[in-house]
């Protein structure tokens, strides 16, 4: 299960060649990260790191780009879980133009787990585990974006 | 006097319209005004707000807009006391494109002075103050850069 | 009548005291204002300019700022006509934090129309300012969100 | 040999956690990719993709964060080239934070070389080719800012 979620292209995300900046691209992925827990999960970001004090700081990202992204351009974004380890969790997020669904660019982006009150890494808490479990997706077995 | 620091156009600060999208310009007079205190004050920006718990919220800002900035234009930033209020500072900014000397944007920001601690509206420190009329400019007397 | 648009506080809008970084505010009244042309006006933005070729570039700015938001809130942007000029408009946007209907800010943007072939000021095209005029308000008449 | 540049934390590149959202690392990536052209190289990007009509196209990022950075910290960036393919070129950036010279995050990008008229993907133009080749260094070698 891929959860989803849809952008628009901004006319301030365009850099000077006319096409999304490509750090821009990390925001989008940050954007579907907090939809995905208020809309998938049903617990806002900001409950679980302000209330919870659980932070998920990010270890690792990475991104493909296959497709540039234009101004007006809509943009679904699908989350999925690609490995749960130990004190880090690895998501997928595939950008997608909706237009044509394109794949645009594929990110895996790494958290740890943290206690926000000691800085200090932790299992994830069985009940979030669960519910990212849900999402998981194996890394092979691209999803309807692929290319 | 005013207190002058240069910027340079970013690939990034350009949007759909290949010129410096809009609410940049105000990135630019805060960047200007972090520059005004570790530079002209000698006192960097942090230390004030977190040292010493003085905030400068804003309450009010405000920009015209002559001349578009396009990437990689260097532009010099002038920074100028407008006003002290008994609770307030207003502060001008006159975004000047160096090739040409041309004023391209002249801003003015108005800043509540509180103490962080409670978010209370003070009057600004003696100290500050006195550093910030170092840099008074009466609002007819425009320098340099205008038009 | 006034065109409402909504939008969410991201992670990445705050800055280093805890809110939104005021030079956002100035982004939130341009993605507004790419939904008011998109859903209130029926023309998408890039349409406008990339089709037509008509261009709004901002000559004056302006915002008071009367309440902070945060992490996570939930913004109203309320957008309305304030004045329509021979060869510019103005707009009003009304930011209203959801939670207690308050007034964060409120902003005043000055576009100058253009035509984006020469680059020269053009008077408004009737059918847009026509449309315009449908969300024209008195500045005098502050709605729902006044304080 | 690695080109190097430094940056400034600013106000508005905190997140919510308290420290560089961490897309802004791929902007400060950029800053320095642009910094290496005008100095390093003594060619301005902006030269290179508009005057030449040479494009670079991010195919691929990623970076490790070790360490965050926050507000006012100083940040070197150390720019070289980690390998040349035959129409793309990876650079590496290590983003230490001076104080304690502690490395913070290391990115590598991947940019295709295109000719911006069409498009078209190219070898790398052999004086650029060679200019990068002066900031060689093999993955295995990791410098001055290695953990």
């Amino acid at each position: 299960m891929r959860f989803q979620t849809s952008l628009l292209v901004r006319f301030g995300d365009i850099d000077h060649a006319g096409v999304v900046y490509y750090p821009r691209f990390f925001n989008y992925v940050h954007v579907a990260f907090e939809d995905f827990f208020r809309q998938g999960l049903g617990s806002p970001f900001h409950e679980v790191i302000d209330g919870r004090q659980i932070g998920f700081p990010i270890v690792h990202a990475e991104s493909d780009f296959m497709k540039v992204l234009k101004y007006g351009d809509r943009v679904l974004v699908e989350v999925y879980l690609v490995g749960a380890g130990h004190r880090s969790v690895t998501f997928g997020f595939d950008m997608i133009r909706e237009e044509g669904m394109v794949l645009a660019a594929r990110a895996r982006i790494t958290h740890a787990v943290i206690d926000r009150r000691t800085f200090k890494a932790i299992a994830c808490p069985e009940d979030l585990k669960e519910q990212f479990l849900r999402y998981r997706e194996p890394e092979s077995g691209s999803g309807s974006g692929s290319p």
